[in-house]
C-alpha cells in the first residue's frame, strides 16, 4: 500500500515506522523538519503530498485535535480533494463524535472512505506496531484500512459502522485515565499527609482494591522524581474539555471529570504543561505544603 | 489460641470461620442472634465474653467504625479491661490514623497489645482467609497476632512499628476505591449519552488505560442490573467521610474525592443506600434521563 501519516509526533512516528516494517511505501507529512529528516533517514518519503495524493491507498491522521483533522483534510492544502475513490482517511486524534461523523459525511461527498479510529497504548506502543484502536466505519472503510490496522494495531475494537461509536469511546476512556491520574495524584498526597511515603504508595496500592491502570504507570514517575513527559499535562485540559463539551451538550453532568480539568489546568497555569501528566500531583504537593521525591 | 471475633457481618464472619478452620477455639459476638445461631452451627462459641475474657489470646474488632470500636473496647462492657496481659487486639473497622494511635495508648495502660489492622478484599476473600491486612503496630502485637492473620490473610502489608500507618494506607486505598467507582459510574453512563452499550463498555475499557480493578468488577453489575450487596452504597459516605475529615484536619484538600462523596451521598439520599454500591450509576442515569440495564 501507499500510505501517508500526516503529523509525526511521538504516535504518529510511530505508525508510520510500523507501517515501514510491514513493508509499505510511507509518505510523512509533519511541519518539524527535524521529524521529517528522521523519517527519511529511516526509509520513509516526504515532500509534497499534491502530487502523490492520487495514489495513496490509505491516509493515517494523527495531529492533535479537530481544528487540525479539519484543518489537514480539507483545509487550504486539504488532502481529501486530491485523493481518489475508495481512498481510506483513518483519523486518529480524539474528538467529539459529531466532528467524527461531519468528517465522514464530507469525505464521503468526495467519494473518500473515512474510519472513525482513535488510538491508545502510548509512543512505546505506536512503535511496535501494538496499539489498541476505537474504530467504528463503513465496512468499506475497515477493509480499505485493514494493511493499516495489520501494521499499526495489536487490538482494534470495531465499535459500529459509521464514525462516532469510535470518538465516543474515545471520550469515554479518555475520562476514565485523566480521572485516574488526578485520583492517583490525589491520594498518594493524602497518604503523605499521614506519614505514608510514595515509595510504599507504589508497594501497597497495586495489590489492593484501589489500583487502576494508570495508577501503576504513572505512579512510578512520582516516586522517581522523573517528569520527563511520556504523556504531558497539557493533553488533559484538552481531553477532558472534549469529554465535557460532549457531556455538556448530552446534557450530562460529570463532577469527577470536571474536578479533575480543574487540577489539570491548575498544573498547566503553573507551568508543568510540558511535563509528564503525573506532575498534576505538583499541585496537590503545593497546596498542602510538601515536599515531593526529587524535589529540594 | 482462643480468639474472640466480635462484629460478625460479612466480613467477620468469614474471618471467624477461617480460624474455626485454623484450628483455633473462637467465641463469635454479635447483637444479630440469626448470626450468633449460624456461628455455633459452624463450631463457634458464643455467650458472654466477660467470664472468656481472660483466657482470650486476641481479640478480633470488625465493626463498622471508629465509635462501635471503641464502644467494644473500652465501653460499658468493654473488653480490654478483662483481657490478661500480653492479649492482642486487632482492629480491623476502617478509622482515622489518630484514632488508631489512641486506642493502642489506651490498651498498653492495660497491658494490652494492639494492632492496627485494617483489612481489604470483600467477604469472598474473608470467607476464604485470603485477606489483604494493612497493619501496623509494635513487633510484640505483630507476633501476638500472628496466629490471627496466619489463619485470615493472604497478604500482611507490614507498614510501621506503631499504630496509625496501617489505617491510613486504607484510607488512601479507600479515597481511591471509591473515587474509581464513581467513576466508572460517570464513564458508563457518559457512554451511554453518546450511544456506548454498557455491554460494550465492559467489553473495551478492561483492555484499555482507563480501566481500574473497581470498574472491573463493579462496571458488570451494572450490566446485569443486579445490585445486590457486596459492598452497599452506605459504606462510601462513610469512608469517603473519614478521608475528608483527616484530609481537612491536614489541611489537605481532596476535590476528587469531595466530588465521589457527593455521588454516593445523592445515590444514599435517593434511597440505594443498602444497594451494591455500583447503584451510584443510578444517580448519573437519572439525571441524564437514562435508563439502566435491568430498569423498565
Amino acid at each position: 500500500m501507499k500510505v501517508a501519516v500526516i503529523g509525526l509526533g511521538s504516535m504518529g512516528y510511530g505508525m508510520a515506522t510500523s507501517l515501514l516494517a510491514a513493508g509499505h511505501e510511507v509518505y510523512g507529512v509533519d511541519v518539524n523538519t527535524a521529524a521529517m529528516d528522521r523519517f527519511r533517514a529511516d526509509g520513509g518519503a516526504g515532500g509534497a503530498l499534491r502530487d502523490t495524493a492520487p495514489a495513496l491507498d490509505a491516509v493515517v491522521v494523527v495531529v492533535l485535535n479537530a481544528a487540525q483533522t479539519e484543518a489537514v483534510l480539507f483545509g487550504e492544502a486539504g488532502i481529501v480533494s486530491g485523493l481518489s475513490k475508495g481512498a481510506v482517511v483513518m483519523a486518529c486524534a480524539t474528538v467529539p463524535p459529531a466532528f467524527a461523523r461531519d468528517m465522514e459525511a464530507r469525505c464521503a461527498e468526495a467519494s473518500v472512505l473515512y474510519l472513525d479510529a482513535p488510538i491508545s497504548g502510548g509512543s512505546v506502543k505506536a512503535a511496535a506496531g501494538a496499539l489498541s484502536v476505537m474504530a467504528s466505519g463503513a465496512p468499506e472503510a475497515f477493509e480499505a484500512a485493514a494493511g493499516v490496522l495489520a501494521a499499526c494495531a495489536e487490538t482494534v475494537f470495531r465499535l459500529g459502522d459509521e464514525a462516532g461509536p469510535g470518538s465516543a469511546m474515545k471520550a469515554v476512556n479518555q475520562l476514565l485515565a485523566g480521572v485516574h491520574i488526578a485520583a492517583m495524584a490525589e491520594a498518594m498526597t493524602f497518604g503523605m499527609t499521614q506519614g505514608i511515603a510514595p515509595e510504599d504508595f507504589v508497594k501497597v496500592i497495586p495489590q489492593c482494591a484501589g489500583t487502576s491502570w494508570m495508577l501503576e504507570n504513572r505512579a512510578p514517575h512520582i516516586v522517581a522524581g522523573d517528569y520527563s513527559p511520556h504523556s504531558a499535562v497539557d493533553i488533559w485540559p484538552k481531553d477532558l474539555g472534549i469529554v465535557l463539551d460532549i457531556a455538556r451538550g448530552a446534557k450530562f453532568g460529570a463532577p469527577l471529570t470536571a474536578a479533575a480539568l480543574q487540577q489539570f489546568v491548575a498544573a498547566s497555569g503553573s507551568g508543568f504543561g510540558g511535563e509528564d501528566d503525573a506532575a498534576v500531583a505538583k499541585v496537590y504537593a503545593r497546596n498542602a505544603g510538601l515536599t515531593l521525591p526529587g524535589e529540594d
